[in-house]
């Protein structure tokens, strides 16, 4: 049977809603925080509780997808055959435990590895973003999403991962300095949408599928580009050196990577 | 005539309300940009117009004071005697220019180099920080501000602006090393109210009395210290390597400098 993709995407925008009365019950109680790999790579109980709030009910609603869920809560998924969710309970979680704001919850939808539906929920200010190629759009809540300018590098700011900058990985202190100026706020889910709103041109950081296969369905919705620093496909099922640019602004980060540029 | 602070401050907030209004109706309109020590320097004709406009107010207000402007349609100013207000009109220029968000207003009234009572107005949020020591207290809007919690460097986020951190100034990167992460928000006045709401623990940045003067006052009045990264007093007449943290992430960070630490 053909999937009802305007049916999905309003269950899925229900079930955000339910997850973030959940999310801001539970924020303001003491939070139970672990590290993973090390003292900046945190989990919380909230972490943990709404990945499994999610992926139940995706199950109910998609019974024979695959599920990917950044805390390991949904299936072993070796290969991107059939329908994938992709899924970040809480993305930006320093943030979440510091600042108790500039987080988000992203869901992303692919078919035979093609992205398909998006959604990246801010979750303080209460703004729901989701589309994708099967609404024909990007909307933020009721209002639909113009494409952001098509900005070449020197002509806007750009989303920084700050250990990439500190380390001049990739030449991202070119990149800074061919830019307008550099921006760091925490969360792959608020950079993708400050690009969506034209804030920044592009976002640069190592990450997980959970952190851009939302972003990346809505922002290529809009045109904007995502690669690899290296202007490949990203692989959706291990980590990427990831660049979210626009069209002119990935050509001209492009040409400083193929150049190897040092400041 | 001893000053009436309480009505004092009723007329800057009334003040910044009017110039608010102008900013947003202007803000839309093309605007005028120019480059004052480079193209990452701006300055528009909203920063110009708006603070000819405040400190044209601000002479009705108080006659005998001087007042020292970014753009410099204030005083000449050489000497702290007496009242000196101290205005920024846009802060966060290139924020205001590429996104039209994250910029501020700022104000801060000092008596004979104290600081008295200090205005950070977050425009798009439409969110006026204001407060002092004559007022005994911070608010936003009409609530009033608890003092953040005093958290060692490790234990909280750090504002910097990315140029000291990329060519690691200070020992910049050792201190972000040591804390649980940098942000970077790309105005002073963003950075300041951060610290106000507890979501960063310090911001560490070359600033000028401008940027540094409403916010000096506000801090200070919750316990929050502001000093050179040397922890000494700032110059309220020039520019200043200026480190604001709270007290425990202070003291951390000036160790930091003592022991010359480099990563």
């Amino acid at each position: 049977m053909a999937t009802d993709w305007q049916q999905l995407s309003r269950d899925v925008e229900a079930l955000l809603k339910e997850a973030r009365r959940q999310v801001i019950a539970k924020m303001h109680q003491t939070l139970t925080v672990d590290e993973k790999t090390g003292r900046k790579d945190l989990v919380t109980n909230v972490d943990k509780g709404n990945e499994q709030f999610l992926i139940r009910a995706i199950r109910q609603l998609d019974p024979q997808a695959q599920v990917l869920g950044e805390e390991g809560f949904g299936d072993n998924v070796t290969s991107v055959k059939g329908r994938l969710w992709i899924v970040d309970p809480i993305d930006g979680t320093m943030n979440f435990v510091k600042q108790r704001d500039n987080f988000a919850m992203m869901i992303g939808i692919y078919q035979d590895g093609v992205g398909q539906l998006g959604f990246i929920y801010d979750v303080m200010n209460d703004v729901l973003y989701h589309g994708g190629p099967q609404l024909g759009g990007v909307w933020a809540n009721q209002q639909q999403l113009g494409a952001p300018a098509d900005l070449a590098l020197a002509d806007g700011l750009i989303g920084m991962s700050s250990p990439l900058v500190i380390k001049d990985v990739a030449h991202t202190q070119a990149i800074v300095h061919a830019s307008a100026g550099m921006r760091v706020y925490g969360s792959a889910g608020i950079e993708m949408i400050n690009i969506m709103l034209g804030k920044t041109l592009g976002y640069i950081s190592y990450l997980k599928p959970w952190d851009f296969a939302a972003g990346q369905v809505l922002l290529n919705t809009l045109g904007v580009r995502t690669s690899t620093i290296d202007g490949q496909p990203l692989d959706m099922l291990s980590s990427n050196l990831v660049l979210v640019a626009t069209k002119q602004a990935q050509r001209d980060i492009l040409q400083i990577e193929e150049d190897d540029v040092s400041l």
